[in-house]
């Protein structure tokens, strides 16, 4: 990895992505993949706008990546997350291939590490905490903006 | 539960979709998903086409119903799905809280219940083996085809 294109600099275009879900009233999560040093794909939670609870970043953008790279498995991918992947979305990582996961904050109820088997694929590596603060961050003021909208 | 529309003659509509899947060369897994004995959604394995691994017959199906019903939740619904669910379906399973999942064969490599915790909704009621020798007829059939073929 050379010295520009860190995980975190990755990781601030997931940001951005979760952002664009924040500013649509979306639970705000972002992704992107990359592949080569590239980002190959990039998507935030849409989980309001297309009525479908399994449109998460994640979902979305492992899909875009297949389609944009031609190729099913993403071998020579990094996925970036602002949010650790829930069950189904690790799941989908499992059938990508995925070469490596990046996330920022750890999710405490819904995250897949919370299970006691490892649930990605064997050969995916997984880094974990990267910009956490501000992803969690913007979830926070995400959640207390919704409690004092429905209060 | 009426006498006519019993689990078996939704199974049969799934086994309908998995043999179109059969037929198009992708593996033999399909699913409907009901709500008040009517089919709401069907679909079919279509991870070559799309080429996308996570065109699984449950995600698309889920996801058909949501959109057919107007609602992100399938509460009322059952899906039946000739093959156990995945890691990824299940959790898929488990956001929109469907209330019921009737499955045929059991998947012995991939299936959500290998796991040691149920990741379904703690709501969501299960049913297996329905017509299971004839979802696993079909997939024998594939596999073995495919064998031939690639030697």
């Amino acid at each position: 990895m050379s010295d520009f294109f860190t995980d975190e600099f990755f990781m601030k275009e997931a940001l951005k992505e979760a952002r664009y879900a924040f500013e649509e009233g979306e639970i705000p999560v972002g992704a992107v993949v990359t592949c080569n040093e590239q980002v190959v794909a990039r998507a935030h939670n849409q989980t309001e706008r297309l009525n479908d609870v399994t449109a998460h970043a994640e979902m979305l953008a492992l899909t875009a990546a297949a389609d944009a790279l031609g190729s099913k498995y993403l071998k020579e991918c990094t996925l970036y997350v602002t949010l650790e992947p829930c069950t189904m979305c690790a799941g989908a990582a499992f059938w990508t291939q995925v070469g490596r996961i990046v996330f920022g904050a750890t999710d405490e109820k819904r995250g897949y590490s919370l299970l006691p088997n490892s649930i990605l694929h064997p050969a995916t590596l997984v880094k974990n905490g990267v910009l956490s603060e501000k992803s969690s961050t913007l979830l926070q003021e995400f959640f207390r903006i919704r409690r004092n909208k429905k209060a």
